[in-house]
């Protein structure tokens, strides 16, 4: 049984050994590969609105998000989450447990959609999955993904709605 | 002859109050209508990578554009501006004057692309400018602006490659 809960102090260390991993893969998220613990400490905990962990039964850490505004002033009902599940637990299901979890969680903020602005083609897994929980390919960005092991490629941009129009 | 050039100090309070009623009429611009005057100066002055102001003959400054990466990292690769025309000096091309402006700018600094990611769709002379100045309508975001006349308006992401692929 997997359960989802707030950050805490004292979580950080079971998280930034995943985090960095996935960051340094340069193969999905946006952040430089040779960011410091102190780039992933304030796009982790500080930039954030929110920051959630996933625990496994005996309580470890095996995956992250953060929830936050994707635009400032007449841009900000709109949100924006980055999600990271350890190695070693993927495949469970953690990264649609937790997609699931931050719709509700932005809905209860008052965020009336989410987006994701960078979401790299070749992470076709990621594609798939936020198709299958209800978010729309909006467009492609021909190379906005500079990718470490490909060069550039092309970045999918995602949407959906969590609040129906008025 | 419309001269383009980098800001200088001195250029503040002539942008301030055609900015300040760009963005209060909450029709174009992301930023809060609200916004401070410091608000106004942190995004003009100090988040950009550059900031330009287009003169008339006489000097006077008439309109003035900020270039700035559009994401950290892996993403930083692509660009984005924002432009803004003092209300009785458009209609005279300055728009275009200053984007045309922007994408060499942005080239020499080694962007490859440019990208605006939230043009609202209500403001169809700015969609229509971009798109015959070479953007691509990617897709539009539904609900993603809150227009302060009209409420929950579309927005329409826009992208350019200013550099040849690879």
């Amino acid at each position: 049984m997997m359960t989802i809960r707030r950050f805490q102090e004292g979580d950080w260390p079971q998280i930034l050994p995943f985090l960095h991993d996935a960051v340094e893969a340069g193969d999905a998220f946006a952040a430089a590969p040779d960011s410091s613990e102190a780039d992933l400490r304030h796009d982790w905990l500080v930039a954030p609105r929110a920051t959630y962990v996933a625990c496994a039964d005996d309580g470890a850490i095996v995956g992250s998000y953060i929830l936050k505004a994707n635009r400032p002033g007449l841009g900000a009902h709109v949100c924006t989450c980055e999600y990271v599940v350890a190695q070693e637990a993927r495949g469970q299901g953690i990264g649609t447990l937790m997609c699931e979890h931050s719709q509700l969680e932005a809905a209860a903020m008052g965020f009336r959609a989410m987006q994701f602005d960078l979401v790299v083609s070749t992470n076709d897994r990621a594609v798939r999955l936020w198709q299958k929980l209800g978010f729309a390919v909006v467009g492609i960005l021909p190379h906005a993904f500079r990718h470490r092991r490909f060069g550039y490629v092309d970045a999918v941009v995602m949407y959906k709605e969590i609040v129906t129009p008025d």
